[in-house]
C-alpha cells in the first residue's frame, strides 16, 4: 500500500450505515477514502501517512447530506410568522401579501448577486454543523427566466463556497398569479420551456414537484415527470404531505429518486417505493413548525425497508431552519426515529436521495472524503443533544474546510 | 456629556421590553449603558466616542439571559434516550440504571475539574450564541459535599469564562437512594445542612425546589423556602410541571423570584403570582423532549400580566439542549408567544427570573452594558428562524468578548 495523504487513526468510524465495534483507521488519497479497517489490522508499519491525525476515540462520520433545501430566496417571512403570532388570520395575512406569492415576488425583483449574498450565510450555516453536500430547489421563481436566476445561484453557491451543491428545477411548486385558474397552462410552460431551458444550460440536476390539492394534480406531476426523464434528469416528489394522493406511488413507478414529507403516505404507497427503491425523505422541520399531528408511516417504511433520508426543508414558509443538526433531534423526538436510523437519514440515504450513494454519504474505499470529526465519541449524543457535541474537523474531498 | 467609551449608532433597539420606533444610539462608559437615545436627538457633535459602531441599522438586544439551566452534571442520558427510541421500556432502562439517579452517580464520581471540564462546552454552546447571564442549578449531588461541589463548579465557570453567572441550590430536587422512603429526612438534610452550609461559603444565589408528585410536597417546600430566607437566599420553584399540586402558589406567597414549567397552572396560581410580583418561567424544551401537549396558561398569565422568562432547562434528562436561540422559536411555535414576549423572557424578564433586573436584561442608562448585535434588522428574525441570524458582536460590561 502506497502512502496515503491523510490517515485518521483511533476513530469511532459511523460509516454512514452501521457505528464499528471497534476502534478504526480511515486512510485518504487523493481526496479519495483508500481504506477503512480496523485499528487491529493495521500493522504499526502502516501507521503512517502524509498527516496522520490521532482521534483518541472520537467520532468520525461522513459529511453531512441536507438532501432537500430551498436556500434561495428573496425576503423573509418573519414578519408573517409574527402576524400569525399576534392572532392575524391568515386571510388577512393574504390580503397584506403574505404567503408563497410574496416570496416569489421578493425573488423575481431581486437580481442573482442578492439572491447569492441572501443565500450565503444559509449555507454556510448549514456547512458549520458538518454539511457536504447541500441540495437546493428553485422554485420562488415560477418563470423561465425567474427559475433558471434562482438555479444559477444555486450553482454559483456551490462554485464559491467549498460544498458539494446539487441543483433541482422546482418549477411546478406552486401555480403562479399569471396562471391563476389555469394549472394545466403552467404545467405546459413547465414542460415544453422550464425544463428544456434548465437542462440545456445544465442548470439542474433534477426536476421537483409539489403534489398536493392546494398544488399539482398527480396527473400534471406525471407529465412533468415524462419531460424531465426525456431531457436526462433525475426526479423527486413532494408528496402526501397534506393528504393521499396517490402522489407518492406515482413518482416511484416514475422511478423517483426520493419521495419528500408523505406524512399521509399508506401501505401500498410504501409497497410503491419498496419496489422502485425510491427513498422516503423525511422532513420533521416543516411537520413542527406547521404543527402537524400525522407522523408518516415510520413502521411501514421499516417493514419494507426503504431508505429513509431526513433534511432540512429550509425555506422561508414552513420551516426556516438551518440547522441538519436540529433534524437529527426532530426525528427521534417527533418521528420516534433511533438515533442511527436518523443518522443514516443524513448520510448515506441523503445521499441516495441525490443519487449520489457511489459519491458520498458513506466512508468506504472509492468514495469521495467527505468527513466530519466530533468532540465525542457516541453517535447517538449527535440526535440526543441540541448544540452540543461540537465540530472538530469537516473534510470534503480530502481537505478540511 | 463626557466622552463615552464606546457608542452604538444607527441601531435598531430592542431594549428588553420594546423595540424603538426610530433609529436609535447607545453609549457605554465603565462598563455601563450611559445614554440611549433616538439618533435625531443626538448632536453630531455628540457622535463622538473612543469608539464608534456603525451599526447600519442592524438590532442591538440586551445580552441574553438563560434564567433556568443544570449545566453541571456527570455523564449524559444519550445511551438511555437511544434506548427508549429502541423501544426499551422505562422499567427496563431503570433497571440499567438510567434515569436522573444515573446522572446522580456519574456526578457524584466525578471530581471538580471533571464537572467544570464537561460543563465548559455547554456554557460556550449558550455564549456562542449570546448568552451573558446564566443560572446554574446544583441538584444532582444530592449530599452536602457533592451539592457544594456542583456550585463551586458553577461559580468556577463564571470566573474563568465572560459571563455572569448565577448559582442555584436545588438540594430538593429528587429523593437520592439513601433517603429512600424517607423524603422529610432529607429535607431536614437540605434544611440544617445543606442550605447553611451553602450560604456559609457564598455558593449559592438562591435556593430551588422540585414541587411534584413524583418529588417534594408542597409543605416540604414550603420548609425549605423558610429557611432559605432565614439565610437571605432568594428563592424558586419547579412547579405545576406534570400535575396540579399548588405549588407555583406557595412559592408565591413565600416570594419566589419565579415559578418555572407551570403547565399545569391555574387561575388562582396566576393570581397569586400577579401579587407577589413572582416572574413565570416557560421551559419548552423540556415540554417538546417530553412530548406533553399540555401548554402553560399563557392567556391567563398575560390578562394578569404576569411577566414570562423563558429559558432552556438545559439538562441531560429532559432537556438537552444548549440552545437558548432555539426556545424563542419553541415558545412561539408550541407555546404561541409573540416573538416579542419570547424576546422579553430571554432579556428583562429572565433578569426578573434572577433578581438582577436593575442589573442586566435591559438596555437602560445605569445598567451593565450586556450587548448583543445580530446581523439583521428585525427582532421578530431571531424568533422566526433558527440557525440564523447570525451575532455580530456579544458585549458585556462593555467590552466585547
Ligand atoms: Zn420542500
Ligand atoms: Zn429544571
Amino acid at each position: 500500500m502506497s502512502q496515503a495523504d491523510r490517515l485518521w487513526i483511533n476513530v469511532t468510524l459511523f460509516n454512514g450505515l452501521n457505528t464499528a465495534v471497534e476502534p478504526m483507521a480511515v486512510a485518504v488519497t487523493n481526496g479519495l477514502v483508500t481504506r477503512v479497517s480496523p485499528m487491529r489490522e493495521l500493522p504499526a508499519s502502516e501507521q503512517v501517512a502524509v498527516e496522520v491525525i490521532d482521534a483518541g476515540g472520537r467520532l468520525l462520520t461522513p459529511g453531512l447530506v441536507d438532501c432537500h433545501t430551498h436556500l434561495v430566496f428573496g425576503g423573509n417571512r418573519a414578519g408573517e410568522f409574527e402576524a400569525r403570532l399576534e392572532g392575524k388570520s391568515y386571510e388577512e395575512i393574504a390580503r397584506a401579501g403574505g404567503g408563497i406569492i410574496s416570496t416569489v415576488r421578493a425573488t423575481r425583483s431581486a437580481s442573482e448577486d442578492e439572491l447569492f449574498n441572501a443565500a450565503l450565510p444559509r449555507l454556510e450555516a448549514l456547512m458549520a454543523e458538518g454539511a457536504t453536500t447541500v441540495e437546493i430547489k428553485s422554485g420562488y421563481g415560477l418563470t423561465v427566466e425567474h427559475e433558471l436566476k434562482m438555479l444559477r445561484v444555486a450553482r454559483r453557491l456551490g462554485r464559491e463556497r467549498p460544498v458539494r451543491v446539487v441543483t433541482t428545477l422546482l418549477g411546478a411548486h406552486a401555480l403562479p398569479p399569471e396562471y391563476k385558474d389555469d394549472a394545466d397552462g403552467y404545467i405546459e410552460l413547465v414542460c415544453n420551456h422550464m425544463i428544456p431551458a434548465a437542462a440545456a444550460e445544465g442548470l439542474a440536476d433534477a426536476v421537483d414537484v409539489f403534489c398536493e390539492g392546494i398544488a399539482f394534480s398527480v396527473e400534471q406531476c406525471q407529465r412533468v415527470y415524462a419531460v424531465a426523464k426525456e431531457h436526462g434528469l433525475a426526479i423527486k416528489g413532494h408528496t402526501e404531505q397534506l393528504s393521499n394522493l396517490g402522489g407518492s406511488a406515482a413518482a416511484a413507478r416514475a422511478g423517483a429518486l426520493s419521495v419528500d414529507h408523505i406524512e399521509y403516505l399508506d401501505e401500498a404507497g410504501v409497497k410503491a417505493l419498496a419496489e422502485s427503491g425510491t427513498v422516503a425523505t423525511l422532513l420533521p422541520g416543516a411537520f413542527y413548525m406547521l404543527r402537524e399531528t400525522r407522523v408518516p408511516p415510520i413502521e411501514l417504511l421499516r417493514r419494507y425497508e426503504v431508505p429513509m433520508a431526513l433534511a432540512t426543508d429550509a425555506n422561508p414558509g414552513t420551516s426556516p431552519i438551518f440547522s441538519l443538526r436540529l433534524m437529527l433531534n426532530m426525528a427521534c423526538t417527533l418521528f420516534r426515529l433511533t438515533p442511527q436510523e436518523a443518522l443514516c437519514g443524513i448520510t448515506a440515504h441523503g445521499a441516495r436521495a441525490l443519487g449520489l450513494q457511489e459519491q458520498t454519504g458513506r466512508i468506504a474505499p472509492g468514495l469521495q472524503a467527505d468527513l466530519c470529526l466530533w468532540n465525542t465519541n457516541n453517535p447517538a449524543e449527535l440526535a440526543y443533544s441540541v448544540g452540543l457535541p461540537t465540530l472538530a474537523q469537516r473534510v470534503i474531498a480530502g481537505k478540511t474546510h
